[in-house]
């Protein structure tokens, strides 16, 4: 990786969609110090259910001057960045492309009927859970809370506190859609959403772009590139369309099966003294709980008193999300795995603003971005040393 | 590529999306001799916006016993099946999977509100051609089709004996929407849809899947797998969003570069005399016409004399769309690019329907998947032998 670039999020009522692109786009190019002519392939992570303009590719191509060079959108719901990454990443290593551009975008708060809640409803398996049990995202983790709550005796402050520490880091981050501190307080004051999930335990809904430039190894010597980090090891897996149809609510069974890969293929044995830090898909608070367990951080049942002791604020055990996580950065979905990757590129860098910069010791660090309620779970292993 | 199989395409409200993807899951499988959970990766072409259910792959994770293993989807407007195959085909190469499902499929015959010609009408630049000179793609091809037969004297007898010659095919394939042949008298006595675009020039709206299998190098020989047939090369470009940016209107240049990265890669000189056949995308009748040009069938301006003298039939210069294409055999947007690599596997294994099997010299097959006008084109090179 060449190259990042990053947009404010939030909401860009100022920007159109091309131009949304262009703010990450640029600053990625320009990392990577490279024209538009020089990319061999690129591909756009986008829902864009949202949008009449289906075609964010050919829009791109022609407003970037990316054209003839091939190009795709991918989808795997809010791990959709992720699935971005990993076309790029497969197009580069299987050596039939020599740099790639890995563009995330969504541009949300300008939805149609039916309104964003419906359309992300969808996500789960629409003809039976949602039109029949009116199942929605917030309701769907809400269902993971309390279960979670019931079966291990978390708080809903337990929850509050993860708000607080994404707010807390959301406030460093001059790209982040949400830059206030808050205090558990403010979490527990907020109306509920679904219970036991209140306004502050959701992530918001957000537009905003995201982009990385992945090279070759030829190439980067080739271009004598000294800021650079490498993928090491990407994890896939997909869950069941019905939640009915799960084993369990505490856990999310693709999220486990993608970090087992991506452990296993960069010779991860022990992340919470492997990785300097991760970003995981803090949808809602209970989501960042559970992948703590998910990704080992701590044993099962043990997720909450991270969050509770703090242990996941730089200088504690392993941070994460020290961005703002969707929580406080904002979540626009195409862009939110993408997003991840830009900041694994400058936590491993050093390049993180202040206040928020991890402690790079290890020179690897972690990406869990989950589509749905584990639908679609991509874990990606990024490092400053190749493998 | 070790297995594939071909749905039924027409319209299908026999069928549900999971039911209408396994019809060609199975066979697919049952090829390559594979159960569900040999496979380790998955993806989905789909553009999926005549449905309410989005998420195709962790719904046939859950149909077909996918799960966990990785997925996602892909789309790239009709040439979304190719974008899959892409995906698969990278995967692979990349050594990041050793057997990949390549899954195509639409249904479009249950489309809401808005149309199917208008959901269509998006893939090209919404805001500006779209919402503000009611371009829909009947009259995008028309446009092209107008160009055409100004510049080089081609009549509205030569595009309908395109038609002609997919209709014949489309009788001998068992899988094609319209199995009866038509003659140009048919096509001439049809209504205009779009002047010079009459009824029998332009692809029916159809419900459909197709799916095959990719496996390594490496498993192949573990399995021992006689049957199978290579992907010699993938050629990808894009075009502007907005035709009113193009330089010309009789070619389309995101296939001619697709088309040059594809042969070169191949090393294919002389397509005519290398290729025993080809499936090209004829969304209209213009369309054919056009690809033969921009693969090197024939010199710019001469497409519409090999429609003419019949030379894209079994035994002329080179058989095109001999499994009726996407005219007769229909055109479910998703399914149509898997669909072409499905006939390559049948054509170079010498296992099409009576009638319809090309004479295989150099074993080697050609795909020409374009989205939108141009805004995608895919190009494919399937081989007997490894290259």
């Amino acid at each position: 990786m060449i190259g990042a670039g990053h947009s404010v999020f939030g909401t860009r009522r100022d920007v159109n969609i091309p131009e949304l692109c262009w703010e990450s786009m640029k600053p990625a190019l320009e990392k990577a110090n490279l024209e538009p002519r020089d990319i061999d392939f690129f591909v756009v992570g986008n829902l864009g259910i949202w949008s009449s303009e289906l075609a964010v590719p050919s829009i791109m191509a022609e407003y970037a001057d990316l054209a003839p060079k091939g190009s795709m959108r991918v989808e795997a719901a809010c791990a959709t960045g992720s699935a971005a990454v990993r076309v790029g990443y497969t197009a580069v290593k299987s050596g039939l492309a020599d740099i790639v551009l890995v563009l995330g975008i969504e541009k949300m708060q300008e939805s149609p009927n039916p309104s964003v809640i419906e359309l992300i409803g969808r996500f789960g398996s629409y003809f039976w859970e949602f039109e029949n049990f009116g199942l929605t995202f917030p309701g769907y983790y809400a269902l993971h809370a309390s279960a979670y709550m019931m079966k291990y005796g978390a708080t809903e402050e337990d929850l509050g506190k993860v708000a607080v520490k994404n707010h807390f880091y959301g406030a460093k981050n001059p790209f982040a859609q949400f830059r206030k501190e808050i205090d558990v307080a403010t979490v527990m004051k907020g109306p509920y959403v679904a219970w036991p999930l209140k306004l502050f335990d959701c992530s918001p809904i957000t537009d905003g772009s995201a982009c990385v430039i992945l090279a070759s190894e030829k190439k980067v010597k080739e271009m004598g590139i000294e800021e650079k980090i490498w993928i090491l090891s990407q994890g896939v897996g997909t869950g069941t369309a019905n939640l009915s149809k799960r084993e369990e609510f505490t856990s999310l069974a693709s999220a486990r099966y993608a970090a087992e890969q991506a452990y296993k293929l960069a010779g991860i044995e022990n992340p919470v003294k492997q990785l300097d830090g991760a970003n995981v898909h803090d949808c809602f608070t209970i989501a960042e709980i559970m992948a703590y367990e998910d990704l080992g951080f701590c044993k099962r049942g043990e997720g909450y008193k991270l969050a509770r002791e703090g242990q996941t604020y730089i200088g504690g055990r392993i941070p994460v999300n020290v961005d703002g996580g969707l929580k406080a950065k904002g979540h626009p979905i195409g862009a939110t795995g993408v997003s991840m990757a830009v900041e694994a590129y400058k936590q491993l860098l050093r390049r993180a603003d202040k206040g928020r910069q991890a402690d790079i010791k290890n020179g690897r660090w972690l990406t869990h971005n989950v589509g749905g309620t584990g639908h679609y779970t991509y874990v990606t292993i990024y490092g400053l040393e190749k493998r």
